[in-house]
């Protein structure tokens, strides 16, 4: 099987922001695994303004161990 | 007694996210003991957006732990 | 395509600062894609309090993470 | 008089657990020192699910502190 | 033009505190620039004890920041 | 003048809390000048779970920088 998460390692910066969304997306799976409460509850976090900073902040939390485990991209050229 | 949390080395990324998980569940336990009480309230949070949110915001803090102690698995082949 | 985070490094503590501010509101366009709801949704947050100091708190976890990349800016001169 | 903090070293991952479970209570005590209203406000945290996933987010704060200085157990055999 | 933001470095970890209450502020104004609808939102959240705490933690948050890109004013004498 | 935080470095773990409990409620005194309003809140927050656990939460943070200042206090004997 193949993992939904074999490394933490990315190209670049802006593909390591994107694993940082997943990271917090799989989280929500993890605790409500019936997609069918996820997609009933998606609309109304995703209209709410709390929620979205909410979910910006779990997203922030991620991308810092992301960047890090890149050592933040510096070695790009 | 087997240790509930042995070692917070994992082989893969992905069970490192595992452990994550587990360690966010933990701590309700140590707060809330009873079994029967946690139960009642599971499916009250697995159907709040916020509360979800807040509980990936959990795993996402002990994941940065995780992963600093597996040097992101950066040494993984 | 340019890519809206081709890089960590800025050349001032102050666009660390800005390019945190940024990534902070990435996530919220990656949870609700649809520009009209979230300009609907930005005057609501922007007078509420509560809002604006999750939004700072955010930008506070993003700031880290740009300022650890840039070794703080400790070397300009 | 006996530290109720000696040290941040412990001999396994879950005594550093139990350690950052502990950190997390004497906050609320120096807060709240009135041992009367905390055993009156315990219950009431106790069953209540968005509490209970805060307290497990202070917990992963102080487990991040207590996993650094352990340097996350890593020399164990 | 002046930056308001020309160095992370500090002479005293007090000025590293200032620092962060300012970094702290600056996210405020730059989700609300209109510094009327400001001064009307600070007495409602100034006198809110929720909001105070939140404020408290946005400012941990950036003293972190601060306080390493300063070395925690170890080499002090 | 006295300065207030005159380095981070504690001769113990526990002096080290105390200054992260002191870092906690400095934030609230820069928001808040008021000394009358601060004391009419008090009795407020201390009395409501949720605000004792959001404290808890912004000591913890403190702590993990007072920590970090200190090396974990590793070279105690």
């Amino acid at each position: 099987m193949t993992s939904w998460l074999p490394t933490l390692q990315t190209a670049t910066p802006e593909d390591g922001y994107d694993l940082a969304v997943k990271l917090a997306r799989v989280a929500v799976k993890a605790t409500q695994p019936d997609a069918a409460v996820r997609d009933r509850l998606r609309p109304e976090y995703a209209e709410d303004a709390d929620a979205l900073i909410a979910v910006s902040h779990v997203v922030a939390t991620h991308f810092a161990t992301v960047a890090a485990a890149n050592n933040y991209w510096r070695n790009r050229t």
